[in-house]
């Protein structure tokens, strides 16, 4: 009987906690693009969003991009209980081009063509100040399929200044506010 | 041998296909709101979209709210699967309120408070025509627990006519796109 409970120890261990899909790097520290992320889980959107002011005489923002932003489902359920993201957390922002007035559409934006992701990385072993930034498409939108983390100060220093939890940009995302709100 | 076998094979099923969650009706066919779809998979957001043209002399849309889709996982996968949606499949629309230039934003709009959600299920026994639709808030955004479905030309109608797949508006929504494009 105890191999048996064993073996279904092991299984719901499984199903419940899953293995949690950890970043990947090249020997000499670029991250490879990570895969599977539109079944993470999902914690928020935004359309056109940007941290810099519009240019001189410009008077609307340029036609915004939608960003949609995932995280493995096993940090999801960890900052859940804890308030705090594991290391190894991945936050992913895909960017997608929006169209409107196709099909019966007359108002507003859907999104319609992927571009490319976006990735912030807590590796506190790897990293100085434990998180970095990747980016994994070209000014054409090809796929990059290893990057760099960009320096310091293209977004860390921001990110650390003015994430409201650990570096994450909460603030802006509904499902990670509305899970500690209660 | 055999015993632990079956033990196995159980657990290996319960990971893959989980149990989908079903829709809940009370006894005179009123729909339950469904809960935990926030952690089912997001298919799609869409911001200040509306099938209405403005209205005469509106020369900007209202403000527009943010709306992002879900569909359960089990049911995704067997879409991207087969091209079909299971019976007992449910697609939810959760509302959600914009803001703008708060924190360090200064254009665009981020998602910020929840609304509530409308639902398309598919019943093929419950319902005439499969599919019906339901809203789970009132005019003043309060949640409503339980709710009839629309009448048919409310929305089936127009489901039924314009949904690239079986009722469904895959045409707005990236994720079901793509995962079917190769």
């Amino acid at each position: 009987m105890s191999r048996v409970a064993t073996l279904v120890l092991v299984g719901a261990g499984l199903l419940t906690s899953g293995s949690m899909t950890a970043p990947r790097f090249t020997a000499d520290n670029q991250m490879i693009v990570p895969e599977g992320y539109r079944e993470w889980m999902f914690v928020g959107a935004n359309y056109g969003m940007s941290y810099n002011d519009p240019a001189p005489g410009q008077v609307t923002a340029k036609p915004g991009t939608f960003h949609n932003i995932y995280i493995q489902r096993e940090a999801y359920k960890a900052y859940a209980k804890t308030g705090k993201f594991p290391d190894k957390t991945i936050l992913v922002m895909e960017v997608v081009e929006p169209a409107t007035k196709e099909s019966i559409n007359k108002q507003g934006m859907f999104q319609d063509r992927y571009v490319g992701i976006e990735v912030a990385v807590k590796d506190e072993k790897r990293f100085d100040g434990k998180w970095a930034y990747f980016k994994f498409f070209d000014s054409e939108g090809k796929l990059v399929p290893q990057a760099k983390a960009f320096p310091k100060e293209a977004c860390w220093d921001c990110h650390n200044k003015n994430g409201a939890v650990d570096n994450v940009f909460v603030q802006f995302y509904p499902v990670l506010r509305a899970v500690r709100s209660h």
